[in-house]
């Protein structure tokens, strides 16, 4: 462990450096959604190649049918190495700046400014994601000047359209899977839980989604006329909803929970003492109270029970005023937020099993064709680069990580599991405070400083004993 | 009652002339829907007042804002008589033509043709509502012929603006409501039972209609991020419209029935003898199972029995495909359809008392401004009005006529009720397969014939004695 002493050294003393460089790419206003940036787009990728080139690291620009990506390979070759092969994953495109009025300096003309909890980088893309990226790209170059290589094999992935929905991004895994696939990914979009508290996000709800059309009348009727003999779809519907859910909460579809299996009792312990304060978070959208399933704590519910949810619905008449009609149709959008094994086919079956149970005679349900969805991902608590990692962080804070979830879906980590059968290790340094998307995105130079002193020490404990 | 005699033979006498009358106004196309057909209409209300000034009466066009009124007086002066003081009502104006393709001759080219039950006048406007209408106007034609006026006082109003939503009527009752309050109205809008069973429409379902919407958050939530944590106002509202009936499909708001009464039971022996088949009505419309709350036949429940129905919802995502979001609020819009002495006002007023009861913290709910609606209406059984029409009607069909009901409203009637404090006798000698509204409408020739003959005969009864 003693090898990680000069690398740190040489962070330290190279920070004024690393933060010209991440000025350098920051002053690109790579926005991928307005093709008024693209050549911007391309000169944040050719700035990547040729800062990893630099690093003595084989890399290119990969022209897609959008955004480029970059991919950079170095370290030991993965044949003469009994450590594992890293995919580093991070992207170089950022939302776009606009309401520009709100910003205190120019959105792509990054400062250094006195922020609460120490100096902060203002900048569009200082935390999302460029800030997070050149923490694992200093921690490279650091170790690279101290040791010369890379400990173990790193590959390095860019795109350069995540805030567009990383439309790329599947197909150019598919083309490149050999080149891409590696032991573990290491994503760097996520955050700490406070500022003292450092995060990996090892468990990603999935999804199930459906939608219901139910039907009865061939036609809309005349409610005086048939009000008192004919069906009303808009209620059918109504009742299936109402009955998706028991008294407390939990999803009365049966069968669902078949596949959900108790949240880790470790992890349960450290969720119970992470002082979320839900009420809190409700009330960033106006909201008191906090609602679902029955004797669950806050983060459970949000990271490790599933859901059923109703998103939209619509049925009969709904312009201005009043329409004496009974509807011959109403139709609603479901999702399933997923948790452990479930299977989203399994449980879209299952919930149409359910609907066709609960309509009466007269009725008739028809489903999307595209009910579907992708199942929950977790990383195992007994994986074996998770205890490096905590070390790693552990070491570098002071403090233990704590293993967060995340109540939606990250895409690139489903398909780097789907397509490349990799787990992936989820460790950023973002905070809540960061203004992600918004006027004034900053990122705390402690996240910078640490998040890439972490890296360093993550990426040399995993050099083979 | 024999002065009837020469009056019913009169009207056997002229029906030729009769036909000819009513061919007359048949080939006015008097469209009110349609700004093309406006001189038309006028021309059919001077037709009118023509005809009635013929008769004797003291008839006027009177101009609104739309389409004329017709208006006329005749028979004794009120003070000179202790009969009955009688106010017709029928409208002039009819449906547009189209589809024009469909019919067999023109549409305003009125033909006398074999049917499959005696002949029958066939014209867009020979039932709905000309050929009813001239049923009068025939029948006050032979008892002034015979009798050289009329037994009792008589108003006639005919409208132009009936198929358009009658605009210019309620405005035109209040500012004539001495001249035209009377002591009984007679409509002549409504139908028989069967081709041998004549009607008299003695009740009109009333009705209350509210509009409900559902808030929570401040704004739309990611469903990841929020799944399991945040209220979703389409579950509630679903969960509002679910407990709105009980499993016997009774209406579950509380004091929803205090007002409703029982069905009379001659009425109730008198529909379950009708042998109206529900299925057959329901399979018109793709349905097959009668439906709506339990052991009630279905004419009690389409005509008796209250209703509460949701007419349309809205709420969340409803484009193409999935969207992961929980809405912010939803929104629906319920009609109630009234009996007996249920009040609108109490009605929407315990409905919001029962949502309000059922929607839970962080939720709220709001009302529609214009919540409200209008009483049912009925003819009683015991009315002084009723007894001589039945009379009339069995003496010509030679059977009762069924005492039938509507399940929706007709707005006249309540329109007569409140604003002039009338009763309303709603006869009429229309079939349900006189394809009203639709190409090649029709008005069997005998429903004419009798037609006039039972309106004499009524208004011939109505003499003081």
């Amino acid at each position: 462990m003693s090898d990680i002493t000069p690398v740190l050294s040489a962070i330290d003393r190279g920070l004024d450096h690393s933060l010209s460089r991440l000025f350098e790419l920051l002053r690109i206003p790579s926005v991928s959604t307005d093709p008024a940036y693209t050549d911007d787009c391309v000169r944040a990728a050719d700035w990547l190649v040729a800062e990893l080139s630099g690093l003595g690291f084989t890399a290119s620009r990969r022209d897609t049918s959008g955004k480029p990506m970059v991919v950079a390979h170095g370290g030991p070759a993965k044949e003469t190495t009994t450590g594992p092969h890293v995919l580093f994953y991070g992207h170089y495109d950022v939302q776009p700046a606009d309401p520009l009025d709100l910003w205190e300096s120019g959105p792509f003309d990054p400062q250094l400014n006195d922020g609460s909890d120490g100096k902060i980088i203002v900048c569009r893309g200082a935390s999302d994601d460029k800030g997070q990226l050149m923490t694992f790209v200093e921690a490279v170059r650091a170790i690279r000047a101290v040791h010369g290589d890379m400990p173990v094999p790193v590959t390095i992935l860019f795109e350069g359209e995540e805030e567009s929905g990383s439309p790329s991004l599947g197909p150019f895994l598919d083309a490149h899977q050999d080149e891409l696939r590696a032991d573990v990914a290491m994503v760097c979009d996520t955050g700490m839980w406070t500022p003292d508290t450092p995060a990996i996000t090892t468990r990603l709800r999935g999804l199930a989604h459906d939608e219901v059309t139910i039907e009865a009348a061939s036609r809309d009727l005349h409610s005086g006329m048939y009000g008192g003999s004919a069906q009303n779809p808009i209620r059918i519907l109504s009742k299936v909803i109402a009955a998706l859910h028991d008294e407390t909460e939990r999803i009365a579809i049966p069968g669902f929970y078949d596949d959900v299996v108790p949240l880790e009792a470790e992890v349960d312990a450290q969720w119970r003492e992470m002082g979320f304060d839900e009420t809190a978070f409700l009330d960033e959208i106006g909201l008191k109270t906090p609602f679902g399933e029955a004797g669950r704590p806050g983060l459970e519910r949000i990271w490790a029970r599933p859901t059923a949810e109703v998103n939209g619905m619509i049925g009969g008449y709904t312009g201005i005023g009043s329409k004496t009609v009974i509807p011959s149709q109403a139709s609603a959008k479901f999702t399933f937020r997923l948790v452990a094994d479930q299977d989203p086919a399994k449980v879209i079956e299952a919930f149409r099993t359910m609907v066709r149970d609960l309509i009466p005679e007269d009725c008739t349900a028809s489903f999307s064709e595209d009910g579907g969805g992708s199942p929950a991902l977790s990383l195992p608590l007994d994986s074996p680069y998770l205890a490096p990692a905590r070390q790693a962080i552990a070491d570098e804070w002071g403090t233990e990580a704590v293993l967060v979830g995340s109540g939606g879906s990250i895409p690139i980590v489903g398909d780097f599991k789907r397509k490349l059968g990799m787990d992936s290790l989820l460790i950023g340094f973002a905070l809540d405070d960061d203004r992600i998307h918004s006027p004034n995105e900053k990122y705390n130079l402690k996240s910078f400083h640490s998040g890439i002193r972490t890296w360093a020490r993550l990426l040399m404990s995993l050099r083979a004993s």
